[in-house]
């Protein structure tokens, strides 16, 4: 099970974040505390935008609590957007190219969960990716593949309808070959000025995902935290496992639901697949 | 354009062949001389097989003139039946999934050279590959899909007829999409008991092949060298690009060909596409 | 903290015990129970002797349950004397060169544990190394010095004596800096035919350390266990956390004390440390 | 021998002079025109500052031309002072510590060149190197050891009579051990503000060392080039041989010799070895 944390508002140095706190997601990396794995030493990459520019990837398949080049360009950028991500592989190589985030065009791509018995489908849905998508294709996981579907059936123009569609697909896949629960997934995927979260499971037990309290709130929570005067009322985090201890910091995206986080007010949805 | 090399004879450990000799596969890994690319620092591979069992299979990213691993361990085995191969990519990632040889069962498969433009017929030719063997494609080469393809033809029971057929279809292929020239390749192949080499291009001017003259001749004409006196007269190296100058070594396999060797007489025969 | 497994007998495969068992010395580098670190995830090492030669050395770093060279290595070779070795830095950077067990010559050496306040002591230790054996350390770590200690006290000669001066030396030198309690340990070392396995701390409170019963006892213990059939009476494991659950197979070494393992009788001494 | 680039002047992105000119450095890496080396695949580093920080350092033994994070980070950052070094190893391992630049406080060095015997002058050179240093050394150059030795001799308050001794120190050392020529070496260091740059070996013969012409003499001779629109007329570059062909762009360092890069005037001098 991997762990995954979207970060959106004033420019903040990843490190912030990755390196610094206790609980930070280098820290999960050694020991993931609500997950299914014990160890996500399996890789680790960092998606970032910059002013108008974007998205820079930077993976790797040491694990992240050793990779001393993480530590550098966690201190040596700044961004208003990013993603990360820590992987603990539930099967396929362990290359640079299975570690999250995916990126095409503008766009990224991360993803925590699994398409059950992948092997057995996974032919079936690499055949669904539109031909022009096909060569950019770099990795093996069933998540790029959740990630190339989202593309074809229309990510880049309508997100939400694009992975409703790839959920149904995916599901009505699964079944086809005899799965009986097909997806467990949170994703998370932007266009460099919005986030968008995911939870869902063909179970309806989907992994746990949660989004910060507004930055004003947290600081008449704390006004000892003096990281949080620096950025602005709508810096918002999504993570797949609280990051600290900070009372009143986290709340639970609901199950099948997904979230918007966006200039002005972020938004909470109930999440269904969609015929593809 | 890469370098590979195919041992079969009697049993000795791979650094007489890789690391020792002046123009071994590792020296040749940094100074290649007719080949079309400068270096082959984009990894190594060595496939080998021991009495009753393999292929064992060792692959690194790293160039092959660092990996001290590679150096122990090539010191350390020894093997009648082996493959090894220096990449220098032609455009798909830096990743052991990646590196050759190929392992399916049995086989081993190792490739020297191209399909023409591969992206664009990649989706066709994916699409060609037998469901049942789907799952194992680990990587994203031309390579791998002509081993999955030589597969899905029939390989393990009639192997020249397999490589026909997948050259056949990978030049239809590429024709459909208006490629000119699809296919240039040597490739070596193997079950651990005969090796098949072939030696074919769409334009008849296929990159170089070479095989080793008979141990008793060779003897005949180098008695000082004591390295020929432990192994039999079947001993055979099939090369792309010959190790040292020995005169009298080296036999060019002809343009559209292929040889077999195996125990008793080895073979030399003219190699055309077939249809799929 | 480190994990390490040293083996000698009857010829196997490394698999047997790296790989296929519950709590293998793999699957312990995912979840160390005894240990004080929650994951060994900082590299893999692999010292082998074969029939007159070695020992070879396979080093790698990354996470050994990631490492498909290991797995192709350690079914590909059998050894009657093999050491193995899983890291966690106690500080010194993640590199091959710092990953045990340590070659020097024939010998071989593995560490679990740490030189204390090792910055502020380093340049001490690393002055007392003789000038012929200075050039040939390529690391950083505490346990390699250790190594090179140990074969400027005369390592080679007398195996014993040498590692009492080592550690006589280290609490000397450590305590000239005011450094309480300056060294913790297990260490295994070979010439390739006997192995002395040692346990000591200044504190005299030392990490785990276990040996096998002897292979006719365990035989009887374990009817149904076929892996033991094919070894010899005579073949001994030594490991720093029990591997499996075999009722009556494993002993605890006592508290500064040391064995040697040898064709004939093995044997259990107290171990104190002595003057340099 | 290694290829190396100081780069100060206006903010640039890395990839203009790494990644997007032929013969770039990274183009540079795999045919090296002017060194003794035919291919620099053994390792990368970039070290930058930025505004009033750093410096940050990057360090991988991939080679550079194969290395994707390179290229993010080298598009992802932007500085006005940065240093990048590509190795071809003379003898020592292949591993992050062992790549340039290296760093101490504020301070970056790398070096092309080599102290002549090593291994037998190693010993004598570090027990040189002040206590307080000792502890910061990670890795097991030639290279590592003269910084370090700088260090000693003063570098951080007298930068070049600090060089000047540690180059006397080190030819003194090899004398004493039968070394006829110690020493050959082009260096850069820089505290972030002023890069002095050396050109110096024990037998008059070093390799070679270039720096820019300024800029608005550039921008009349080649009012073509877009990229010198943006930059300065401070901006310098000083590279161990030219990058691209510009006619009137690269003036040669004369032999023993030292260059100041810095706000306002830069310098020129004669370098001579210093008692230490």
């Amino acid at each position: 099970m991997c762990r995954w944390l979207a970060y959106t508002g004033s420019p903040i140095k990843p490190e912030e974040l990755l390196v610094k706190r206790d609980r930070s997601l280098i820290d999960q990396s050694l020991h993931a505390r609500q997950g299914a794995t014990t160890t996500n030493g399996d890789g680790f990459g960092l998606g970032w935008y910059e002013e108008g520019e974007g998205p820079r990837v930077y993976r790797s398949t040491h694990p992240a609590w050793n990779d001393r080049n993480l530590r550098e360009l966690a201190a040596g950028i700044s961004s208003p957007l990013f993603f990360a991500h820590i992987r603990a592989s539930t099967g396929t190589a362990i290359q640079e190219t299975n570690t999250h985030p995916f990126r095409y065009g503008r766009w990224l791509w991360m993803h925590n969960g699994l398409i059950r018995e992948f092997p057995r489908v996974k032919r079936d849905l690499v055949l669904a990716i539109d031909d022009s998508l096909f060569p950019s294709i770099e990795g093996t996981t069933d998540s790029e593949t959740m990630f190339y579907l989202a593309l074809t059936f229309g990510l880049e123009s309508e997100p939400v309808a694009a992975v409703e569609r790839m959920v149904g697909f995916v599901e009505k896949t699964g079944r086809e070959h005899g799965v009986d629960l097909p997806i467990q997934m949170t994703v998370a995927t932007t266009d460099g000025r919005t986030v968008w979260a995911f939870r869902y499971s063909s179970q309806g037990d989907s992994r746990s995902l949660f989004y910060s309290t507004r930055v004003d709130t947290l600081r008449k929570l704390h006004p000892d935290m003096t990281f949080l005067e620096g950025v602005s009322d709508e810096t918002r985090l999504i993570v797949s496992e609280p990051l600290g201890d900070l009372p009143g910091a986290w709340n639970e995206v609901p199950e099948s639901s997904y979230g918007v986080v966006q200039p002005g007010a972020d938004e909470l949805y109930p999440f269904a697949p969609a015929p593809a």
